[in-house]
């Protein structure tokens, strides 16, 4: 059935991201979308986020692309250069090994809803605003390659 | 600049296909993103089909995952199993190497518009509905092997 039956997909907010980190994507709701729908080339996420959610922390990735299309809503992109709206229909996508952190926060009064997409390879990446990297294999380190104890993703 | 300009970016209904295949896909106006964006992991098009549309012949891909989802208006999704109506915010994924194949197709009097990701490897594919079928290289060629001297996607 290639038409995705959206509420039948489990709906989490959880993160890897060790705290006080992992405050800020509470109001992230988030469905993958690629393993119940038998994709392996690039992996996709219908993300709900709710009024003063983060997408994530501001970050970027060293092997892997990212596209972005807003479905509902309003949240702001934050970058190197600035603030950037996104309202329904508008597309932003961030090549991987910038080094120029990305997110989007919700600060509207309404949910946001949005679908990204990531394919590559997973070579790590790094956090603009906080110590923290993340390495290939996915663990979470400080700047000076101390460990946070946390692991990407177990979800 | 993450955000992309749409407008900015060439509007096309090119298509590969020989005739008489190619007059059903004159209503898919359509902008490759990924190109002027930097993305190379995967490609992404953004698609206004045009009432009468067709977004494809009805094809499958042997070696590349697909991904939509529907911004504004609405399509009527074709597969092997039947019709299936598609309304903003919803998702389709075509895991490659079904052989079952889909398009889209624009019945309502007003625009559609989606957003569709492609990833993995070009290792051709074919169409349900006519004699056809595409080569790794890309080369339109029939069910009996005979070329139609016509190359997929030449924009």
């Amino acid at each position: 059935m290639p038409k995705l039956d959206l509420e039948a997909i489990e709906q989490v907010n959880r993160t890897g991201y060790p705290p006080p980190h992992d405050a800020a994507v509470q109001g992230r709701w988030y469905r993958r979308l690629a393993p119940p729908s038998g994709l392996t080339d690039f992996a996709v996420s219908h993300v709900v986020l709710k009024p003063g959610g983060w997408s994530s922390q501001r970050h970027w990735h060293d092997g892997e692309d990212e596209f972005l299309v807003l479905l509902e809503g309003e949240a702001v992109l934050v970058e190197d250069a600035g603030r950037t709206m996104l309202r329904p229909g508008d597309c932003a996508a961030w090549p991987k090994g910038t080094g120029d952190g990305h997110h989007l926060i919700n600060e509207s009064e309404r949910d946001c809803i949005f679908v990204v997409v990531g394919g590559g390879e997973q070579r790590g990446g790094g956090y603009s605003d906080i110590d923290m990297l993340f390495t290939p294999d996915g663990q979470y380190i400080r700047k000076d390659g101390t460990p946070y104890g946390a692991t990407r993703r177990p979800d």
